[in-house]
């Protein structure tokens, strides 16, 4: 009777932890969750900053009348930045929040559903983060080459300052869109590991 | 004894099975997994077809001379619509492949290996899709409403039809990206439901 026991016992103890290697592996995806979220926090921060500080006043002088007209260049200017800008802010106050949510609750959050939710978001949060980071660099290339069929001349001659801004924010935002599908890949071979 | 084994066997048939609601749920969406991949077929392979024949040649008269010069337009003539082509075509072929795969293979081969795989495909498909719609759609607004502070006049008063062909496959791409991500919810969401 006491072999039946500790059979019956042993069979129970598999049936209730069915993944015990998965833990300690999930901890260190954890942590890579959170330095990622970190970072993300940091670049998107960057990015925001350096786009708000795009400003840059340049004198043009009319010949005609002797006198120079000063010609301001600032992100509001093109839609495309002001998207670039909004999604941005959202972002990082999203990695802020998810970050510190993380460090909070520790490993106790990270549920199967938690997870899930998590990798929707950052899938989320990827594809918008990226459409933006399309629609600023590709305003910001013509700025930089102009297109010679459509005549739209390139500013960054001028506006040297300007662009630079413009080109590390969208650079910045190309790099937190590189981490938010990363961050997703990393729940969802969380979610992989679990359902082995 | 016969008790015995009758429990420890209940006990590994339960450990062995450890979730059976989830194969018919499964079912379910791999249908729509599959009915979703045929969608994001026929849509991308419509924006390729539509931003390939964006072709408008329009005649501008020269006063002086007393002629007119054709000027032609085309989708090559930017690189964001080059780089949403390539996005297309590239979609468009792995929705084929992955459609016909899922066809082919039946749920045999829905492991959770397979699943994780797609799932980060999808990710890395509807991030590529975003940047790029974003990145013609940037191009195409200032087009369609010109930018007055940096002197780039609108094209879609004299190329309207052209324009017309830009702005539908930048909403197809617009569609294809949106069930990009709806992919990758979908197979994240059988992940978690295995994980459970």
């Amino acid at each position: 009777m006491a072999t039946v026991d500790a059979e019956s016992g042993k069979a129970a103890a598999v049936a209730a932890e069915p993944t015990p290697p998965v833990s300690g592996g999930r901890g260190g995806f954890s942590g890579a969750d959170v330095a990622l979220r970190a970072l993300l926090f940091a670049v998107t921060l960057a990015g925001l900053v350096v786009l708000a500080t795009a400003k840059q006043t340049v004198l043009f002088p009319v010949p005609l009348l002797g006198v120079a007209v000063p010609m301001p260049a600032k992100f509001k200017d093109s839609p495309a930045f002001i998207y670039l800008l909004v999604a941005l802010c959202v972002t990082c106050l999203y990695s802020l929040l998810t970050a510190v949510g993380k460090l909070v609750s520790g490993s106790s959050a990270s549920t199967a559903k938690n997870i899930f939710l998590l990798l929707l978001l950052d899938v989320l949060y990827a594809a918008v983060m990226a459409s933006a980071t399309g629609s600023a660099g590709g305003v910001a290339w013509i700025g930089l080459k102009g297109n010679s069929h459509t005549r739209w001349n390139k500013i960054c001659d001028a506006y040297g300052n300007f662009c630079r801004h413009i080109g590390s924010s969208v650079f910045l935002s190309l790099i937190a869109s590189i981490i938010l599908v990363l961050l997703a890949a990393i729940n969802a071979h969380s979610l992989y590991r679990r359902s082995r």
